[in-house]
C-alpha cells in the first residue's frame, strides 16, 4: 500500500469498472482511510471532495460495489476497481457514469435508465 | 463541448479503455486544446502534467491511440475514451499501465510485456 502516490489532497483517482461486463462505471477519489475501509470490507468506500468525508459507495442507494480486484497504474498515482455492481452506479440511475456520448460537437445521451433516482434518493 | 467542467488547472482526467478487449489502459489528462486536436485528428492527445505541454500519444513509441468514441460523465469532469491501441499503452512495455495488483498487501505485477521499452524509448 505504500506504494501508492496520494497527491497534494492526500488523493488517488479511482477508476471502476464492472468486472463482468467490462463497462466503465464511474471515477472516484480515495483517501488512505477509504483505500483501507475497501482492502478491509471488500465494499467500495471513496472520499467525497465536496462533502469532505468517506462514502461507503452504496451507503443510501443500496447499490454497493463487491470488489474483486484493485490495481495500481505505472506512475504509482491512479487506481483501478473491478467491481460487481448492484442494480447500477449511478446517481442519475444509469447502469454507468459516463452515458453522455460526444455527437456533432455536443452530448447526447446514449445509457439506459435502471431505476428511477427520485425514488432511490429523494427529491432534494 | 461546453459543458466540460474543467478543474482550477484547466484539465480533466481522461480514463482510456481499448475498444476492442474493453481493457483500462491509462488514466491521462487534457486540457481544452488537447481535446480539441483529438477530436479534430481522431488520435488521442493529452496534456502532460509534468513536461506542461501537449503531447499525442505515440509520437516517440509510434503507439497511437485512434479514438473510437469520446464520453462524459454525469459530473461533466471526467472522460472515457474508447480507442484502438497500436502495440500497447504503457511506456514500460506492458499492455495496460494497470499491471500490478493489490495482493497480500503488496502489489504484485501482472500484466504481460509486449515491447522492449528501452528499444522503443531509449535508455534515457
Amino acid at each position: 500500500m505504500e506504494e501508492i502516490r496520494w497527491d497534494e489532497r492526500g488523493l488517488v483517482p479511482v477508476v471502476v469498472q464492472d468486472f463482468t461486463t467490462k463497462d466503465v462505471l464511474m471515477v472516484a477519489y480515495m483517501n488512505r482511510e477509504a483505500f483501507e475501509l475497501t482492502v478491509k470490507t471488500k465494499k467500495a468506500h471513496y472520499y467525497s471532495r465536496s462533502r469532505k468525508k468517506i462514502w461507503l459507495k452504496g451507503e443510501t442507494s443500496g447499490h454497493f460495489q463487491k470488489v474483486r480486484d484493485i490495481y495500481l497504474d505505472c506512475d504509482f498515482d491512479t487506481l483501478l476497481i473491478t467491481v460487481d455492481q448492484t442494480t447500477a452506479a449511478c446517481h442519475e440511475g444509469f447502469w454507468s457514469c459516463f452515458h453522455r456520448v460526444f455527437f456533432n460537437k455536443g452530448w447526447k445521451i446514449v445509457g439506459k435508465k435502471i431505476f428511477d433516482e427520485k425514488k432511490v434518493y429523494g427529491k432534494t
